[in-house]
């Protein structure tokens, strides 16, 4: 299994992966067999797992600093709805046969920026040269007061319902690196790829949210489908008027040159923006914020009434008349 | 990316995964962005991660059921050698594209069956169907009180080395599925595959060794490379007597028929025994302490004394000679 160019993994932990594990000394310096931490008193802990895989989530070519920030930041969203604040990581990595060390230090360098940006450690790993494509599997631990979660089930009837930022940058700019946006402006273009590569976690604005929101969930699989699942475990349906959808400026430049991809949009996965409800109480605290953070928060539509109960999620046009849609969101086989 | 015959990630997470995350309310069932977990008031968190990949680290023809139990016992295994009482794992399974439900059914009976034995739960995942072999990173979460932890990296000059059970049937089993050893008796075969198939993590000893054992690893990269890590986080050198190391009788069948096998046996992987040190003092207990587990826990060698501190393994042989092997252990690459 040896190759004499490359680094065996002791020295590829030595040389990319224990510098990330400074400044949390639980790590061990990546040095024993596992971590050992020390969890502050009182903290629940919030902890989820992704996979991203090379030719599913991202193209084999993609840079090694655009999959580290996604694969941190598809990872990180997840906390961010839970309204978590991130602690530590573990990172695998399942390198193809080919795998160069310069692969490894951009990636792992554009690990260190994420981690200062978001306050968190890598804590453990592994690293295997497998038979495949690429395969990263990241695993975060984030803390969150006793209470002071978010839940996907807490929607109360007559909630409005609110979304982060723009929708549909992410699907869009898939499509554009897929070569199916026709005649895009260069800088549309650009914009809507840097958000499908580069997700922007709503850390700090899920951490706000704690006695403010009533549920939330990020916006990963489209929204229609993630409204959909945040509705079911509230119990209750709801409403999305498309009208109020926030897009961005390149998004709409893109439903200009075809207006079905604004289907795209409202159905698209990868946004890694948070949708959230809360009472109609909380809108004048919910505009501050949106000020403090200098981040669009948009109310976009209200959970049903009491009785509606089916989970099911309607979006109803500019036109007055309820869209329907081929598909709900990401079907993820 | 739909296929009609198979469910989708949600109807898997409902049909296999979800009864695995039954009994640990922060689990949120998997229905929710995170698990939110509530650490135990004083306890320190032990984290691990392991990756395994078909054509790497099992056959891709392998049986569901011991991908499941080797995928925990690697993982467990971790968690024994810090003294940790396993709590909760996350599991990451990158599917081939051929992947079949009646897979996934046999693998997770496994896990049950597993979690059962070692007292945990499941509480996240992800689950993608990618391009390459089955990929499967499993993170596991233990607790330790305060201090109760095992490092490598406590072992002082003089202290005894001890292995618990037998070494280097991982290893011959390894061989005795790729055909490299003719003639072995059917049962001898049986058991060495079954000791490579089915890694036993020492848990219950991890527990106990707790205020008895100076220094701990597990044998994962094999016995000469695994000593050598405690060595050199302990700042020892170290000393093995060939002739004190257990073998099962499975093993010693293997070494007749080629005596060269024994240095396979030293330096091979894959027993997930547990390797540790304690002071000469502790031997009443440690011996105590195997009969009350039904577990051998052998005296293998001893820390050198101080100044000998480069952290070198030295093997002696039967005949007093020092034995010297082509490769320490288990490269990773």
């Amino acid at each position: 299994m040896g190759n004499a160019k490359r680094p065996d993994e002791f020295e590829l932990i030595a040389r990319f992966f224990a510098p990330l594990a400074e400044g949390e000394s639980g790590a061990l310096g990546l040095q024993d067999d596992a971590a050992l931490l020390r969890p502050e008193e009182g903290k629940r802990l919030i902890v989820t797992t992704d996979t991203l895989s090379a030719g599913v989530h991202f193209p084999a070519e993609e840079a090694p600093g655009d999959i580290a920030a996604k694969l941190l930041g598809v990872n990180l969203s997840d906390l961010a709805a839970m309204g978590a604040r991130p602690w530590v990581y573990t990172l695998s990595l399942s390198l193809p046969e080919d795998w160069q060390p310069s692969f490894l230090e951009e990636f792992a360098r554009e690990l260190g920026r994420q981690q200062e940006a978001y306050g968190l450690h890598l804590v453990g790993g592994d690293t295997v040269a497998g038979k495949g494509p690429l395969t990263l599997t990241l695993t975060v631990i984030g803390t969150v007061d006793e209470g002071g979660e978010l839940r996907r089930g807490g929607a109360q009837a007559g909630d409005h319902v609110y979304l982060s930022g723009t929708l549909g940058d992410g699907a869009l700019g898939l499509r554009v690196m897929q070569g199916e946006i026709d005649g895009l402006a260069g800088k549309h273009a650009e914009e809507l790829l840097a958000r499908y590569r580069r997700p922007r976690p709503r850390v700090q604005l899920g951490l706000r949210l704690a006695g403010l929101a009533s549920a939330a969930i990020d916006v990963s699989d489209g929204l229609v489908a993630d409204l959909g699942h945040l509705a079911k475990a509230s119990a209750h349906d709801a409403i999305i008027e498309a009208g109020r959808v926030p897009f961005s400026d390149a998004a709409r430049a893109a439903f200009a040159l075809n207006p079905d991809l604004m289907k795209v949009a409202l159905t698209g996965g990868d946004d890694y923006e948070l949708l959230f409800t809360a009472p109609s109480t909380a809108a004048d605290d919910i505009e501050g914020l949106s000020k403090e953070l200098d981040l669009a928060l948009t109310r976009i539509g209200q959970m049903g009434a009491d009785g509606e109960d089916a989970g099911d999620v309607r979006v109803i046009g500019d036109d007055g008349r309820e869209m329907t849609f081929a598909g709900a969101g990401y079907r993820h086989f």
